[in-house]
């Protein structure tokens, strides 16, 4: 053993074992009081040209002084042999350590500070307590306008990004969500593609939902591609759905959202959203928000609130955004799950007719976009739907996704377990029950069963009569489809009210209580 | 001029001039000035064995030293001739003051200091300043449990009670209002009645709304009753539906509405209402609280903090409370404006058929009652309708309040100057604006011309055909049907929505914004 100033020389020896994707060693307890090293401490670990920042796991006898393991992880990347000797060093305290401190302590932190921040979150040299109080601080504190910025242009920074060759306009389109069955992307990229408009469209699989855009499109096209084939996609077509995993543009975005969805805590979700857009180039933006009772916004003062952030963070961007307040109380069009909405957005594109508010929905938005860029209106929107250009270049994009140009609706593979759900009386579908929807269609093995999810046969302001099918639950397991059908008998998701008139009484309260609804979200 | 003690003899004269009802005396400066009273200070003034409290003037000229001039209010109470001599006093700072200034700095005041703060505001000596200092502290610092109770109990004990012999059990009923057309009282009163319960009520006029309960019942019968003359009724007939105003049961919160509602702030809303329950003797009380978007309860959490501060503080008053969450956002039967609500619940009794939702309504909140007691249910109520147990108890009431017992709808007159409103398209009525159609009500001319008013013809979830009636207004003059038209017109009190499936877009946001609503209720 010799020791050089704080650097120690150690024997190195394979631990045979995973950490899971972390890099991690194991050091004999004295020679980590030797460098003041505790448990979880980082230090680096020197082999020829090659530095890793490991983390330290002490033990008192599996390992000898003088000696080092390393897991496989840390083993392979620095190339070692077993009685190589490798250099170590403690890791210095981190500075990006201080900006998280004077964040919680309230103060403004600069887009140094932030870049600092999320290069060492993305370099994975902070942990899960550091991120965390990071995380509670920033949505404590809130953030200021630069700080959005400064997050925007950080996260961008670290992730790779789509160069796009002579493309002075590119369009994208976001969603906040919490409407189950939207699947608007799958007919606004070809209509904005098919009008010889760019629209690099990246895509989120589900995470608390019954389906993501990406799980959809991905009943119609592979789309897991990496960046440099979804540059080719889009150069040869204007336009792509990908799923924005698989192209690593906001790696960092990743990570905090690792610790945010736990804490069920969101402070950076605009920065996240618009990292994305910054990454493929987007100059021009349409921001969905669905709004009333049963979705994430409820009012429209809300609903202006999250556009005023998202406007006044894009403009610092460089980016023209505008928000769609868009009804939101129940599902676009008639189906979740993926198969049965991939099946109903091609049949629309193919249709060109049905369903309406899809449709409508879809051509709307690209409406904003194309006034935004002052190359038309809804109406050319929806010319591009009937003309069947729309379909035209989905079809396109599909192919060069990796995808059956021709696929037909029947090719989509729908779960094959079915059961309808039939009205108990007469009356009129007043309300329908959104997060319970994409519950059920969960329940029934939505996203990852591709097939399952639910049809509806009715939408609000519907008349039914006693018997009516209400809607129909497909599954591709049996199991499934019996969890399905037995909580969609008990919540049911689809309220008809027989008469309101014979209604008047909603609830008799005699104690002190508490519950927060609408009336008809109950 | 003679000077003991603290007390001065002056020569009265009168000033023959009303003061609005307020006591008012005028004194000369130097007079003022050796008894350190300054303008709007209270004194004692004193006639034989006569003393009432008067608010100071203060004159240089007008007035001459040794003499006092008095309002005609103060003079007559006194019963003075010119060149008699009172004996004046400056009036002892209060200590309700103390009390009030107690609140202001937040801490808790008691039940007894309460009830002298209480005393003061019923006999004029706090001004509107300290009033509305105190208001303002109950908002902030707000009122605990105890001092909810102590409130009812002071704002009772300083008016007059209904004292009934031989019940052991009465039932009372309280609206918190906020949905236009709210008739429920005119039909609860006689079921409750007619099933031999008794139910002293009494009812507001309207204070910002097209119409009271009051203002309605008034169409069918004088409602102006002495509390006497309510005993009477009630003690013959088991019910009443009176003005709260002309029975004088509770002064103080008179007083205190008159500082709270420009102000527009309601601390004290619990102790008013409950201190009238109080003071007819209720034991027995059911709430509704009518909830919903465009409504005053939005959302059910609100109701449920409403009601438990209601439950807590009857049940502290020995008051059974339950209260009743019921679908507000929508007008109860069709017809807003004294005359056609009192037109519309007149034939409910008659017909017992319709309107649906009207019946459905009271016989809910009255079965509440009737299960309370222990007597019954809300079936037991629909068959005091069906019978015509309660229209024979409606015509009982009209007869001993001084009304015609055999009155029809059609004696009530109504407005004769009406013009209709059609739809402009077709489809379904998805949402109807509360408190535009009141304000439309208003400007028609409601309540002031008991003829004026609306009638709808669709209520939510009716399908509509372009220009099909969607209400008719009806005013008294033509002046203000041509306004109130104008004004319909304008804001489109009924929302028909052509199909839901093709107006999907609700708003673009493209700059920073503020506005709250929900969507339909824009």
């Amino acid at each position: 053993m010799e020791i050089k100033g704080e650097i120690m020389k150690l024997v190195a020896k394979r631990l045979d074992m995973d950490a899971g994707g972390k890099l991690v060693a194991v050091m004999n307890k004295n020679d980590a009081e030797e460098l003041g090293i505790k448990p979880l401490n980082r230090i680096f670990v020197r082999f020829k040209k090659k530095i890793i920042t490991c983390i330290v796991n002490i033990s008192e006898n599996f390992v000898k002084e003088g000696e080092i393991l390393l897991y496989n992880e840390a083993w392979n990347i620095l190339g070692l042999k077993n009685f190589d000797i490798v250099e170590i060093e403690k890791r210095p305290e981190l500075i990006s350590k201080t900006f998280i401190r004077k964040k919680i302590n309230g103060k403004r932190i600069s887009e140094e500070e932030i870049k600092e921040i999320v290069k060492d979150v993305v370099n994975n040299n902070l942990n899960d307590l550091e991120l965390a109080a990071f995380i509670t601080a920033l949505q404590i504190h809130g953030l200021s306008l630069d700080e959005e910025v400064a997050f925007v242009k950080a996260m961008t920074e670290v992730g790779k990004r789509l160069e796009l060759k002579r493309k002075k306009i590119v369009c994208d389109k976001h969603s906040l969500g919490g409407v189950p069955g939207d699947k608007t992307t799958i007919l606004l990229v070809p209509i904005i593609a098919s009008l010889g408009l760019t629209i690099p469209k990246t895509s989120s699989r589900a995470i608390t939902s019954a389906a993501g855009t990406a799980d959809r499109m991905e009943c119609l096209a592979p789309v897991n591609l990496s960046l440099e084939e979804m540059k080719r996609v889009v150069e040869k077509t204007n336009g792509c759905i990908v799923w924005g995993g698989s192209v690593d543009i906001s790696p960092a975005d990743d990570l905090f959202i690792r610790i945010e969805q736990p804490l069920n805590l969101d402070p950076l979700y605009i920065p996240s959203i618009l990292s994305k857009k910054k990454a493929v180039g987007a100059t021009h933006l349409v921001i969905d928000l669905p709004t009333g009772r049963g979705t994430k916004i409820k009012t429209f003062g809300e609903a202006f609130d999250v556009a005023s952030e998202f406007i006044k963070v894009s403009k610092k961007l460089g980016i023209n955004a505008a928000c769609a307040v868009t009804f939101g109380e129940q599902p676009v069009g008639y189906t979740i799950g993926p198969a049965l909405e991939a099946r109903e957005a091609l049949e629309a594109l193919i249709t060109r007719k049905e369903p309406e508010d899809l449709i409508d929905k879809a051509c709307s938005l690209a409406g904003i976009l194309l006034e935004m860029i002052g190359k038309g209106n809804k109406n050319l929107a929806l010319k591009a739907i009937k003309s069947g250009k729309a379909e035209k270049k989905i079809r396109e994009i599909i192919e060069e996704q990796g995808g059956k140009r021709n696929i037909s609706p029947e090719d989509i593979k729908i779960g094959e377990k079915q059961v309808n759900i039939f009205s108990r009386k007469n009356g009129i579908v007043m309300w329908i029950k959104n997060n319970e929807l994409a519950e059920l269609a969960k329940i029934a093995g939505a996203p990852k069963d591709r097939g399952a999810g639910i049809k509806l046969h009715v939408k609000i302001g519907d008349r039914v009569k006693e018997n009516d099918k209400l809607f129909t639950i497909y599954a591709e397991k049996s199991i499934k489809l019996q969890e399905a059908e037995k909580y969609a008998k008990e919540i049911e998701p689809i309220v008809v009210v027989e008469d309101l008139k014979k209604n008047m009484l909603i609830k008799i309260i005699k104690e002190e209580g508490f519950e927060r609804s609408f009336i008809l979200e109950r």
